[in-house]
């Protein structure tokens, strides 16, 4: 029976959401490994808050507007920004952030710092900085152990900072590269005097094996609680453990091995993650979604799709944080049929 | 002299916008080519009033809330609805749209005809209905012109309808095939007594070479109203051409050949159009913006790239139109300078 819901749409089932998120934090907490889900896949407050309900110390967020709209219902008091913070608007309200809620940062040079500690000395609240470590991903963060030691004493020295940790989000498949850099710049940290009190890697690709990384005391993930067909084709998870999907609508078949549907760029973005094609369509493995313009989807298959016009279809993307970004609002399932529609409120959240 | 803007924020040059938008008109008007933006580039009703005081016959829009968002001001009183409406809800919609301004979709099947007629009939309002014909893309239209005239035929006598032309949304380089197509279908119209009122192909790259197809009665462009690093790549326009730029500010300069930007995904999307990289640094050739994640964008360089933590750079996307589609808001330019914030309106209308 179709839904009764215009198209193109995101659906987020919470009954497989829930049991994703309570299945993660069990494995955390049996491994003594401190849950930080990142909310940049849902950005729903209130599936933050069942994250942090089930277990979590707090979440993820990656830019400031982003938590201001998490924290803003309320029932969130924890808040890792994974990111570096320059400017100074962005300062000023890091501050304000700082007010509400236990807020620490990342930073991988002295420039950022010593924005952080011009911002927040002389208020009377101070931040935690963990310094970002680049263990392989080679994007932000300090190269080395000596380097990341180096930034601890400079935030350790800091006013208004206080010295948070360790943080990196690593390449896949890392552990072993995570734990050398981390061991290592943990000693060198206690050699000159400096405690680390959190070491936090992340990534959802390797979520099911963080413990092989004993340093790692805290761990972020974000897509577990959706999952996606990128986690799918690294064997993460399954098809039925996907939450988030696109339902379309077929609005052309001009010949029997193709279809087009109403769902494009617009909705299921261009990432590909590595894979061919833009998604999976539940239940029909023998379809390929092999083109997407801005409001148009191609189906094609090596025989008749069996589609008509008219028909819908529900399509696991390849990255579900992305998708979760396109829509202002969702539609939420419960027992598999629609149960009410929510408004993404850290969508679009740039600054 | 730094924009004082928050990173990152999508500039509009609105003299330069202006200038894109006379061009092409002028190109038209001395055409006798009958000019249709499609306004899925800006998505803002300003533009598109300033597109038709320019000499536009009217507007091009792909869905019906984004035509619903672009009339909402007034000042528009032509759409083409360039899509196969399917499903109530929709049609309900499209006949409230039908009743405020000079509406005309397209359909490439009987079953979207069947639609569309069963909407309108009774309504007192008649729907003009373009058939959509597919000269190459293999994406929406029907494939012979024997086909475009039988599907004429049925328009012409369904209730609630008109028979309003042909359209099509041809691949790069197609203009033989277009005339090819059209004439053919024109002619075998005639033959059925049925007469072609309008002729519409479309797309940026070709929009300078549209009167290769003498056939072609109106042209549909979106892209040249900004123009974007894929046009530039196409020599279709220069860099100086480029109204849109995303402003972005140095976060990370973990190493001398490479920066992180605060201009991820989020806002500069994955789109590739068959580039390498995910857009041109105004100023800076020798960069690559060489990976995107949602919130960072790495810079890469043979030497050092140059850059500190805080500069700001300006980035000409490789798609203009889907950067649009990702932010509320937008910085308005002039003489060169920040003039104002508009709304995008049309932003994330997927129905």
């Amino acid at each position: 029976m179709p839904f009764d819901i215009e198209t193109p749409a995101v659906l987020v089932d919470l009954d497989i959401a829930e049991a994703n998120i309570d299945r993660f934090q069990s494995y955390c907490s049996s491994h003594g490994i401190r849950c930080r889900p990142h909310i940049k896949t849902h950005k729903l407050p209130f599936l933050a808050r069942r994250q942090v309900a089930a277990g979590a110390v707090g979440i993820t967020c990656q830019k400031i507007s982003e938590a201001e709209a998490m924290i803003a219902d309320g029932g969130l008091e924890d808040v890792l920004l994974t990111y570096n913070v320059v400017g100074q608007a962005k300062l000023a309200r890091l501050v304000g952030l700082a007010r509400k809620v236990r807020l620490s940062v990342v930073a991988d040079s002295e420039a950022v710092v010593r924005g952080l500690s011009g911002a927040f000395a002389g208020t009377g609240v101070t931040l935690a900085v963990l310094v970002e470590c680049d263990t392989g991903a080679h994007r932000c963060g300090v190269m080395t152990p000596e380097a990341a030691r180096d930034l601890a004493i400079v935030i350790d020295r800091s006013a208004g900072l206080t010295f948070g940790g360790l943080m990196t989000y690593p390449p896949v498949g890392a552990a072993r590269a995570v734990e050398n850099f981390m061991v290592s710049a943990r000693d060198l940290c206690a050699a000159a005097g400096i405690t680390v009190p959190v070491i936090s890697s992340g990534g959802a690709p390797d979520m099911w094996t963080a413990h092989l990384s004993p340093a790692v005391s805290e761990y972020r993930s974000g897509t577990y609680v959706y999952n996606d067909r990128s986690l799918v084709a690294r064997k993460v998870c399954g098809w039925d453990d996907c939450a988030l999907t696109v339902l379309a609508t077929v609005v052309s078949t001009p010949e029997p091995a193709r279809a087009v549907i109403d769902a494009g760029t617009k909705i299921l973005t261009s990432d590909l993650l590595g894979l061919a094609g833009y998604g999976h369509v539940l239940g029909r493995p023998d379809l390929r979604i092999d083109q997407l313009s801005e409001e148009h989807g191609r189906i094609t298959a090596d025989g008749p799709t069996g589609l008509s016009v008219g028909d819908q279809i529900r399509i696991v993307p390849n990255h579900a944080c992305v998708v979760s970004n396109m829509v202002d609002s969702l539609h939420t399932l419960r027992d598999g049929r629609p149960a009410g529609v929510v408004a993404v409120a850290g969508r679009g959240r740039l600054v």
